[in-house]
């Protein structure tokens, strides 16, 4: 009987593990996970952590019961999945709970193993109340630190540890995040970091340290952390760290395999989610992607691309025939009332693949002016001089943010130059926008300059 | 000396007026303006009756004081063009006021004449408490009564009456809307319609009349309206009528100075905004613009459009050169919490233009489910089966409905096909949308029907 193994259940695999069953009711599906939950959304588990969510369980998109009852997958959570042996359609797993060996043939593999979190290698890393988040379970851990501590370190300026930052200061907690790069977010240029950060400090009395190291976890002589050391010097007191410098993909038993790891470090897949292996396909944060301005491979682990990646897998999988075009990045997160949207390349990324590009900034109001509620937002374009194509976009403030980019995204799916997309007709309302756009007045000013 | 007029100085031909002069500094300008007031919104006039903005002035974009001071305009409001003499350059005014008449030498001329509210050949439109909404002197009229009256009628159940509608429910009137077609909003189809207006009367305690006509409008004795009658012999008791069953472009002296009229009974331009005389422009709600999906002209007067059209003029009659592309009939409006955006071409409308068409709609959540004040949004996707474009859309609901309709909108521009479109890769958060946005979940659907 045809078996369709799926290594990892949260994002990539939950959904092409429903989404097989969609396509064949018949075909045998076993999930093996890690963890003890299954389906669910890490990308809400800060806002769990901010108790805007109360329950864990409200993060489950589809519970093993639903699973098994509903789709007829088999889900082995805590269960690792240790060895592939491609020439045997095998693949080796172990049950975590207790420590029992066996071996499972499949017809088709689906890696979805995710991504971890790169633990830096410093003294202290294994202290009390040093965490990481990843799991529901990290999260359930660190959420039961938050009304205790009063003096958090978050070390790395990334999306996690902004959204984690603004939980941490909703909670009542001195904050204070230190970044080993010249700002946090390093997926915007430089300017839009800083015009972050300066809300950040200044409005919302977070405490941002850049270009400087966490060097050492300061243990109380109990086992339990008491503060950092920077590279720079600084001793700072704390009574909880989290570490989120960084996470890299998840390879190792697909390297092992001889499955094909890219030079991103993630693995290689082909359109339709193949690897290199016959009948072992790979999805999700274990993958790197394709991004469509550069045609260049990239890793970029975003739950919107997991989850596509894995609907992808399961057509293919099952016989069918999909494709997986590539990513732009696009992304948004938030922090208190601002939000911060890239799409395509920024001008650093532009300047190191050698593009001729130029830039326009503006900052305008998101609504008429008179409309109450009436925010800023800064918008900066990135186009390319030689193909007069847009190459990117950021967009930050407390306006609506999230609006603009997705229609940017949209023209650089569609490979627009910036004088077709000046022509675009968005829709108005002065309680949605001003008579021209934003996009479209930031759009006017770019084309002087093409 | 080289002088531009301008008639009309609300939308299109304030925006010509301040553009005109960055691209000029010299040329002698002049807008010539029939109400009191220009450059104003009045796409904002029914959330200055609502009491969202306390004071007219705040709907002020420039003043006429900012006009001659800062742009060196001469503004002269309350003066009709009652003449335009294209062999002598010429125009004739007349001085409301004074009821002076002059003549006046141009060398290029804009007409930004607008609509006007139609008035319906019926028996009591003279009568106290009758109104349109067209200038802020209307919305001063309609504001002083929202206290004192109790039953509203409003006739037509287009935008304006349904935006007006909001601001008298929320003004504790008891709100009745007459409207002569099958629903409200026709520009969306009926099922559509059929949602929005199910929530105004289920959920707002709105009174809404379709297939049904107003006859009379009846006088208490005083010379005040008291109720109206219908087509079907309903008598309604009311003490205040809105008149928002239809609008019209303003193109009589256009007409008589042998300025083409396009089919849809709005001026006909270029795409340069030129009219078939020399030296004469025009832009704006009195134009007809062309349907980017159809080619064919249509006239659909929108605050946005007659913004962009004002630009473009001004930067021809200035010696540059710019184009309009055309229109998608993208807008967005609101009631209460509900908001309704459409895109391209609807059903109704490709069926009428003969497309061999398709349509999905599908009703998903507008952000991830566990976000507290995740909403419902309806999305109705319009493809063509031929040339597998995409031909519109429509989205409705309590949901966040614009960022998407905008998405499409540019989807539109770029000519996009639904297998393109697909592929697109929207920001994700579960603050703001879904791992896989409602509109690529639509799209899948959509896919499968071509």
């Amino acid at each position: 009987m045809e078996h369709i193994i799926i290594i990892g259940g949260v994002a990539a695999g939950a959904k092409a593990a429903s989404k097989i069953r969609r396509e064949n009711p018949h075909v045998k599906i076993s999930i093996y996970n890690e963890g003890k939950f299954i389906s669910y959304s890490a990308c809400g588990l800060p806002y769990f952590i901010e108790n805007l969510i109360e329950k864990p369980e409200k993060l489950l998109i589809r519970s093993p019961k639903d699973f098994e009852n509903k789709y007829k997958v088999n889900v082995f959570t805590e269960h690792r999945v240790t060895k592939i042996l491609p020439n045997k359609h095998q693949v080796e797993i172990i049950d975590l709970k207790t420590s029992e060996k066996s071996t499972e043939q499949y017809s088709k593999l689906l890696i979805a193993m995710g991504a971890h979190v790169c633990i830096p290698d410093i003294e202290g890393t294994d202290l009390k109340n040093v965490h990481i988040l990843k799991s529901i379970e990290d999260a359930i851990a660190i959420k039961d630190k938050v009304p205790k501590c009063k003096k958090v370190i978050i070390v790395g300026g990334g999306y996690i540890g902004i959204e984690l930052g603004e939980a941490f200061v909703y909670g009542g907690m001195d904050t204070t995040i230190i970044e080993m790069g010249p700002d946090i977010l390093s997926h915007l240029d430089d300017e839009m970091s800083q015009e972050v950060h300066t809300y950040l400090t200044h409005e919302k009395n977070m405490h941002i340290i850049t270009n400087n190291r966490v060097t050492k976890l300061v243990d109380n002589s109990e086992g339990k952390v008491c503060g950092v050391e920077t590279e720079s010097g600084k001793k700072l007191e704390c009574d909880l760290v989290i570490l989120s410098a960084g996470v890299g993909p998840n390879i190792d038993i697909a390297k092992d395999a001889g499955i094909a790891i890219g030079k991103t470090g993630a693995i290689k897949i082909d359109s339709r989610m193949q690897t290199n292996v016959r009948d072992i396909y790979a999805a999700g944060d274990c993958t790197e992607q394709i991004n469509m301005i550069t045609n260049k491979p990239v890793w970029v682990p975003l739950g919107s691309t997991a989850n596509k990646q894995g609907r992808i897998a399961a057509i293919n999988m099952t016989g069918g025939d999909a494709e997986f075009k590539g990513i732009l990045g696009s992304s948004i997160t938030k922090a208190f009332e601002y939000s911060m949207a890239k799409t395509g390349i920024n001008a650093k990324e532009a300047e190191n693949l050698g593009y001729n590009y130029v830039c326009e900034t503006i900052t305008n109001k998101d609504r008429s002016g008179y409309i109450p509620g009436a925010e800023n937002i800064t918008i900066k374009l990135i186009a390319d001089k030689d193909s007069k194509k847009l190459l990117g976009a950021q967009i930050i403030g407390k306006g609506d943010t999230d609006k603009r980019i997705n229609v940017i995204a949209t023209a650089l799916t569609a490979g627009m130059t910036v004088e077709e997309f000046q022509h675009i007709d968005l829709t108005y309302s002065p309680l949605f926008s001003t008579s021209i756009d934003p996009i479209i007045v930031a759009t006017y000013e770019l084309l002087k300059k093409l």
